[in-house]
């Protein structure tokens, strides 16, 4: 584990606690540094992206044709956020006021998935998000996974940090009679909307996902 | 406008789309490339952070002791990238499932805000992210306004990217009669919850934020 330099008591170590983090979070920013834009200046490249954590790596995909995750992607040193906000926090003062959260930045080389690999990890992806929604579809074709690259990074102990604040509210050292508390951020799954050309009936799939109350629960984690 | 290399569809080179978007939003992730640790090596950084948009400039804020957000904070070159979820796009295939989504990356240098500017640029803070707490609660003290250090970054045209995926599903070319459509994400706050040691009533800050749905509609994009 690399050490903070400050607020130790937010860090997490345990490896157990960083992977029901990921495996409850389904997005995250992708950050490189030193990417050559078209005007010849190097800039970092950030990034949002899908994700999902398989066995001892981050999954990302994205075309083949162009971008961070493109044919061409080869970083010799990434970063990884991945973050949810669980509520406000509001203090007697401005100060002491912040958020509740948990976050995870994960460092690496990404690498490529072999291409022999590639149509496990793309359905693996797919079950990761949609639980059940690959038994509902036809398979990929070999044109769409040739379509498709996958980029890993693989979670390497000591190149990762997983923070969570979840402190009470600062108790305050001087008189005050301003409320105080926190205001959670509640994240729910909307109804369901279905495509205009499509007059099929509801799958098990969504059903099961919007019944579970939030997207983040088949891989859970409690705010 | 900075160009994007596909899929230009997606891409909104509105100044005004942009600052309504970033308006909407409260936290983002800040990447800086090239940053030493500890261990010698160089690598991206990436830090998920809180912010509001002031006129021309984003603003975030941090302890003075250290961090990326600290007194030494000089970056040459840093992206910031502010991302909103919005749906889950379930298509006929796993290839052409996806997500709505919003997403602004800015580009540009970090400058540390002028010091006779930073408690006005901290109050200014605090109401956009909880509007009319400041009238609530005392002023912050010389002492936590030296503590605390503000970050700009200029909102420069042509150094920014604001991506918006609010495609319809994609109608197949083939035959199915699976479903397809759209899982909204909806972020709304919870019921706030007081701190053990404060007595008072809920305060029109905290209750008109809440009453106002979720937690960027007051700075609202619809979903």
């Amino acid at each position: 584990m690399e050490k903070l330099t400050r607020k130790e008591g937010r860090q997490s170590t345990e490896r157990a606690a960083l992977e029901e983090f990921l495996d409850g979070q389904w997005w995250g920013v992708l950050a490189m540094g030193g990417v050559e834009r078209r005007d010849g200046r190097t800039r970092p490249l950030a990034v949002p992206t899908l994700f999902v954590r398989h066995e001892d790596r981050i999954l990302m995909h994205g075309s083949t044709g162009a971008g961070a995750m493109g044919a061409n992607a080869v970083a010799t040193s990434a970063a990884f956020c991945v973050t949810a906000m669980d509520a406000l926090v509001v203090a007697h003062s401005t100060f002491d006021s912040s958020v509740h959260y948990r976050s995870a930045v994960l460092y690496g080389d990404l690498q490529p998935a072999r291409s022999e690999e590639r149509a496990m990890l793309l359905d693996r992806f797919s079950d990761l998000l949609l639980p059940g929604r690959t038994g509902e579809v036809r398979g990929m074709t070999p044109k769409e996974i040739a379509a498709t690259n996958v980029v890993a990074m693989p979670i390497t102990d000591g190149d990762w940090v997983y923070k969570v604040n979840d402190s009470p509210v600062k108790e305050p050292d001087e008189d005050t009679d301003v409320w105080a508390g926190t205001v959670p951020f509640v994240v729910n799954y909307g109804t369901p909307h279905r495509a205009s050309w499509s007059s099929a009936e509801l799958p098990d799939s969504v059903r099961t996902l919007v019944a579970s109350g939030r997207p983040s629960s088949v891989r859970s984690a409690p705010v």
